[in-house]
């Protein structure tokens, strides 16, 4: 786990992905010899900071998120979010401006709910904070912050090393509602002629969706993909028995959306591993639905 | 009115829009010798369950949506709704399982407004549900689940009998924010160059539009169209003595949501008969307002 | 400053801009002998009420919204809004309907907030009603209604002067959402291929944000565009000496929007000079800002 350790302690919160597709590729670069398949490598003008792994002739793509959720410094000592952090006085917010390297406390107000952090010095307008990374393993678990979508992004690393047909896709800023899944999405397809997809997520822990009992498929968020497209991948998780949970809810979204609204005929499926204490620092996972979250992605590779 | 009702009773919930769009396709196919001019049928891969019918040189192209509202069931006895159905309890719901068919009772909480369902069973997670079809004619109106937007489609169909140039594009997912109008208008707008749409869809009854008055043209709702062209088809309308009603309202959505935000300069006009009780199992429409709604879009595919 | 003040008078609500589109037309025919490159005016079939203006070989487009704010006539007295504006019995509207021109008042209903408009007869439904202008300069400031987003408009004509590379995109319905920037944006990107765009609008005079200390440069409203663009973008307002603020927001949104959720992958920020007074009568805008926000896109035009 020493690999997710590294993608949970990089500083990514969405628009500011940079650090993620450098580290990524760089990872990439050292690491394709000993894949099964050597993928072609997108990235660059065109792309922004995302990244695109192709193998072979692929039938289907993984998009995996790479930004995070945070803080930027408004005015004075007021901090506005990126995307939707849990927020508790005390957490530790790291960052860095033209003074230098940052380690400040949150601090929520009791009445108003206004953020504002503590620091012996004023930051830089426009800073961006994250979470202090506190990454903890035991047998069972996995406990830190931004495994939503660290983990994704670490999963689709595994399947890429046995990977020999499929495009896996690197993306940002969907903790903010999105902005390059359409354009990743719209070169995929004219290149590949693909309409299959699978968003490689991190979902909640629900009274339906427990840790340790299964990745997570899901049959609807906000959004409801089309049924026939979920329904085969249920059954192709069922006749391989690996353990899974079918998700139902009717509200949040993921890189699901901007296939949907896009206007490409894309059938797309959420599936991903539950967390307890989500947006948090503590985000935790359960090991045996990290495992499930891996077959499954290699297996529907395969199958789809 | 058989086939109104026939459609009516199809289930056909956002996303799962196939039993809909099998039952127009053998419709077509069956009864489309009788029609002034033999559309080109386009479906299948591409297409997801969409259906189009292309009739000679189009200028014009009808969208009318075939999914409906219902719901999902949840976790344990919980549901969640499919798009803004009214909620009442004691209303029936249909639908099928692993096990069989399904007519269970739905109950809304009366302190949090949470959804069950009542059966003598638990009903597989993920199933849909969606009302029991009581389809009611009189003299003068229809009543029935889902008028919202089996009409539409029912309309169309109508006027596929005498076009001679223009498209009719049945789609899913309307009840839930869209998802493939994007992706019909941008075949369309590339195969035949056309930007003009008319959303064949049902509105409300309310103080300033009502039964029996004629179909309804939408000036606005949450979404504003093109001033010029609405106004030219309100002048057609009063030519040509379709009675009807300029409709304005500040809230509510279409397909129109969808051509709006496209990247074509698409101009469009949401034209529909209103309703009383929408989004219940009692939608109730005026025999005057379906025959003014399928007058106003004869001459509307004739003179665009 | 009489340009601007006609700008101010003139009809175009979002979704009926053609009276915006028809006065830039001429203004650009009449005026463009004397600027130093002579720019391509693309308009008429394929883009709606749009107008866009190219100069030489660009790399960068200007994004300045035409449309206004307002309010349109529902059933009987009511109105509804058109966008955003702000609400004050007594002010006054103007606009013209089947019987002649309209000189009204608005009226806010003090319990449910309901609004009404004053005048000896009724109004006929749909029509569209805009604050009557009271254009007011001082050596300082310039107040008037609508200055949001005319000065936008004006600032790219001041622009266009001496433009030798980019695109001018004069569009529509930002005020209610958008849709004209996605498919201006397709055509630009696709003729040029250029991926970065500039939103010359206005924004608000905040705490962070003060009238007369500069022009602002946006790091986020409700979006995130990417912080490398960003970042060089002030940087380049830095070293030129250009008066200008980092604005940091969670809320508000602009035409960015249509960019960021496009399937091109722009680069896109917000510049505008900030004013008080937001969407009323008496937008207030001081003069040192309007003269930063030419110039820093006279800077970027050359710059980027």
């Amino acid at each position: 786990m020493e690999l997710l350790r590294r993608l949970c302690q990089l500083h990514a919160p969405s628009g500011n992905e940079v650090q993620m597709k450098e580290f990524l590729l760089r990872y990439v670069q050292d690491h394709q010899h000993s894949w099964k398949v050597q993928p072609q490598i997108i990235y660059g003008e065109g792309f922004q900071d995302c990244l695109l792994l192709v193998f072979g002739k692929p039938r289907t793509v993984i998009f995996a998120h790479m930004d995070s959720i945070g803080f930027m410094v408004r005015y004075g000592k007021q901090l506005v979010k990126i995307g939707g952090p849990q927020t508790e006085t005390g957490y530790t917010l790291v960052g860095e401006d033209s003074q230098g390297k940052i380690e400040c406390t949150l601090r929520e107000d009791e009445e108003d709910g206004s953020l504002t952090y503590d620091f012996h010095r004023e930051i830089d307008r426009g800073t961006e904070l994250v979470f202090q990374c506190d990454f903890r393993e035991t047998e069972e678990t996995i406990q830190s912050c931004y495994l939503d979508n660290r983990l994704g992004v670490w999963s689709a690393l595994q399947v890429a090393q046995t990977l020999e047909n499929g495009v896996v896709a690197f993306g940002g800023w969907e903790e903010v509602g999105g902005g390059s899944v359409r354009y990743l999405a719209k070169y995929i397809h004219e290149q590949y002629g693909i309409t299959q997809a699978l968003v490689s997520d991190i979902t909640w822990v629900t009274e339906g969706v427990r840790a340790g009992e299964g990745v997570a498929i899901s049959l609807r968020d906000s959004l409801i993909p089309r049924r026939s497209f979920v329904r085969k991948i249920i059954r192709l998780a069922q006749e391989a028995n690996i353990p899974h949970q079918i998700e139902v809810e009717n509200a949040g979204g993921s890189d699901g959306k901007e296939l949907q609204h896009s206007d490409i005929p894309w059938d797309w499926c959420f599936i991903g591993a539950p967390e307890d204490h989500v947006h948090s620092p503590n985000e935790l996972v359960h090991k045996k639905d990290i495992e499930a979250m891996v077959d499954i992605y290699k297996l529907l590779m395969h199958k789809l």
